[in-house]
Formats: C-alpha cells, sequence, structure tokens
C-alpha cells in the first residue's frame, strides 16, 4: 500500500460519491481508515469537515479535508502519483474524461435519483426514459474513449470507468425495486458488456454496498421525500 | 502569442462561461478566433461540436473540440503549459480551488439566475436572500485560498479567480436592472475588495460583455420563460 500519512475517508456504504472515492483509493493501492456516516444525522466530524456542502464523500488527508468526489479522485491521483494513473496523460483525452465525468453527475446522477423518486408507476417510466436518453450518448463516447479496448481508460480501468461505475450498484437496485433497466443490453450493447466487466473488478468488488443496504436506504429516503409533500 | 495551433472559441458575449474561458485564453497569452453564437438560434457548428449538450463555450483547437467551460480552463493550462498557470502546483490548492470552482457552478450561477427568473418582488427578494447565503462562505474561502494575498490564487490571478470572476458582470447587470447587490461591501467586505481588483484586470476589462448586451439578453430570457409558463 502507498504511503504519504494518515489517510481517513468519511462515506456511507451506499453514495455512489463514496463509492467512487473508495474505488480510487483501491486502485492507487493507498491505504485508508473508512468512517461511516449517517446522512439522517449528520456527526460533527462530517460537519467540521465539509462545513459548506455538509456532505460526504471527505478525504482527511494528513488532517486537512478534501471535498467532492471528482476532486478527491484527482486529488488521490496526483498526491499517489506513482504506479497506475487515473486521469490520462494526454491533455485531450483528459478534458473528454473530465467533460463525461461532469456529465454523469449534472445529467445522469439526477436521472436515476428521479427514477427512485418517482411518484407513480406512470411517473417512473417517464423517468427511466430520461435516464435512459441521458445513457444513450455515453455509448459512443465508450467506443471514442476506449479505442475499442475494453474501458473508457484503454485497457484498465480509470477516471471516468469509476465516475460512471459507481452508479452502477444503484442501476442494479433499480432493477430490483422496481423492473427498470438504465443500461440495457439492446440499447447500449457496449455499455452493457463494459458494466458487467466493470462490476467483476476488483476495485468494484471492493467498494460494492449490498443490495440490501441500498432498498434500506430507499426506503428512508421515500419516506422523507413523502413527508416533504 | 503562444502557438499551439489553430484556437477556435465558441461563445456568447454575455455568457458568463464563455467570458471565463476567453478569461484563461487571455492569461496564458493564447491567439484565437472567436466565433460568436446565437443560443437562440443555434448554428451547424456549435451543434456538431457539442452534440451532447449544444452550449457555449467550446473550444476548438486543431479541429477537435473541448466542451464544459472548467474543462476547458484545465485544458488550456495543461496545454499552453509555459509561462503563468492558472491551477495552483499543490495538490491540495488544486484540490480546494476545484472545490469552490464546482460551488460556484453547482450553487452560485443557479442563485443568481434564480434572481433574472423571479416572477414577484417577493420572489426576487426571496432569491436575492439564497444568493446571499450562497456567498457567504467563499468570504473565508478568499482569506483561506489567497493567503491574505490579492487574488484567490495569490498575487495574480488564477483559476478559481476566472471561475469565480465571471459572474461579475452578471452581478452588475443585476444591480442595474433590480437594484440588487450580491457581493456587498458590509457582508462580504474582502470579497467586494477582490471584484472591485479584479474587475480592472486586463484579463477581466479584455472578456467584459457590456452593460447593454446583457439587458437585451435578460429581457429575451424573461420573455421565453414568460412564454414556457
Amino acid at each position: 500500500m502507498a504511503g504519504q500519512g494518515d489517510v481517513k475517508l468519511l462515506g456511507t456504504g451506499v453514495s455512489s460519491f463514496a463509492v467512487r472515492v473508495r474505488m480510487a483509493l483501491h486502485l492507487k493501492g493507498v491505504s485508508y481508515e473508512y468512517l461511516e456516516q449517517d446522512l439522517f444525522d449528520k456527526g460533527e466530524l462530517l460537519l467540521a469537515s465539509n462545513p459548506v456542502r455538509k456532505k460526504v464523500p471527505v478525504l482527511i488527508h494528513a488532517g486537512r479535508p478534501v471535498c467532492e468526489s471528482l476532486a478527491i479522485v484527482e486529488y488521490v491521483d496526483e498526491v499517489w502519483a506513482n504506479g497506475v494513473s487515473l486521469l490520462p496523460a494526454d491533455p485531450y483525452a483528459r478534458a473528454v474524461a473530465r467533460f463525461w465525468a461532469a456529465y454523469v453527475d449534472d445529467k445522469l446522477s439526477p436521472a436515476w435519483i428521479g427514477i427512485l423518486r418517482a411518484a407513480s408507476e406512470e411517473d417512473r417510466a417517464e423517468k427511466l426514459d430520461t435516464a435512459l436518453a441521458v445513457v444513450g450518448p455515453m455509448e459512443d463516447a465508450l467506443a471514442h474513449c476506449s479505442g475499442g479496448k475494453d474501458y473508457f481508460a484503454g485497457d484498465s480501468v480509470g477516471y471516468l470507468d469509476i465516475a460512471l461505475g459507481c452508479n452502477l450498484f444503484w442501476f442494479e437496485a433499480l432493477r430490483e425495486m422496481f423492473g427498470v433497466t438504465v443500461i440495457d443490453a439492446g440499447r447500449t450493447p457496449r455499455l452493457a458488456a463494459w458494466a458487467e466487466r466493470f462490476v467483476q473488478t476488483e476495485a468494484a468488488k471492493k467498494a460494492a454496498p449490498s443490495m440490501t443496504s441500498m432498498v434500506d436506504c430507499a426506503g428512508k429516503l421515500q419516506s422523507m421525500w413523502a413527508a416533504a409533500k
């Protein structure tokens, strides 16, 4: 495991953004202490470490907090610079990866959360259509970025693989709970094959939340959303 | 001016995100051809260059499009690596700058657009409160990032200065149109002093949209929003 001092990660097991950082730390071989947070009752360390956004994940490295999952992944890549690189070396490939990672967070995350949050079956079908429309362009992005290889980053998993891949567990939970399929082998065959490969990687298996924990969390969120109406 | 081939920028004069990229290109000394776009009637080059988001800015470098303003700024910093750096060199300072830039785009841009979009004076007053609450934490961020110097990046303008500073012209337009003040010398004196300095820099003056163009654009947007109700 790589050195560089004391590393803690504040996360929740089910947070796709925290899962993303756990994958990055695993890929870089960084050992860390994981501190599970309760987002329904936020603790002092989380509030003190990320007072502005009050969100997980937070990486605390040598006592200093780093927030926002994509910024954390870039930080991890830069500090533990030996060995595998998460971002591509070429500036154009880096820019393309950053574009798609921002797309995942701006468009795809709200889309799948919309499916979870839907108030009726009809609403859920509409939200699934939105999610499918958002996922669609990533089929060509995979072909373009990977150059026909197994992952967005080429022969092995990198920045954009984990940026998108951290959402796959929730796609599986949506299938389990509602019978919906976000990455469908018929519509997006390359992406579906990529997803099958990705969830079998060590980095994915180490960070994967359990189905039970996601279904439990979904129930809590749905109660909270219903109460807020 | 730095070389590195043919550079075009697709933008609109009033887009804060396009202004951000123009500032970056100016700071790096990159010469470019500027191609003004009409967002109310998008042209073929824009749609072909950014088919997924269909937005400005797009930087076209040696025929290849780069999209998303923050990704473009990082690309410009990496490709034209000689001379001034926009991002700090230290990984922790880079992560802090990226955190705040994401905060500006996730929270501050929607907040000021909310003021513009408000349907009544009461609504506008509420949206101003939201914007003030969003701006508040950046007062301490400025002290922390700058180390007491003039800019977020220290002695001269950098990544976070332009990430925030590209919004200042619209704050001035909101003051002109509605008499509201987003960065107020009473509430956030450090930020107010920074803003005064920033708009006097060459990079800001070169990229600044005219008040007339912003007021015209605001009128078009307000008509569009009213029609969509």
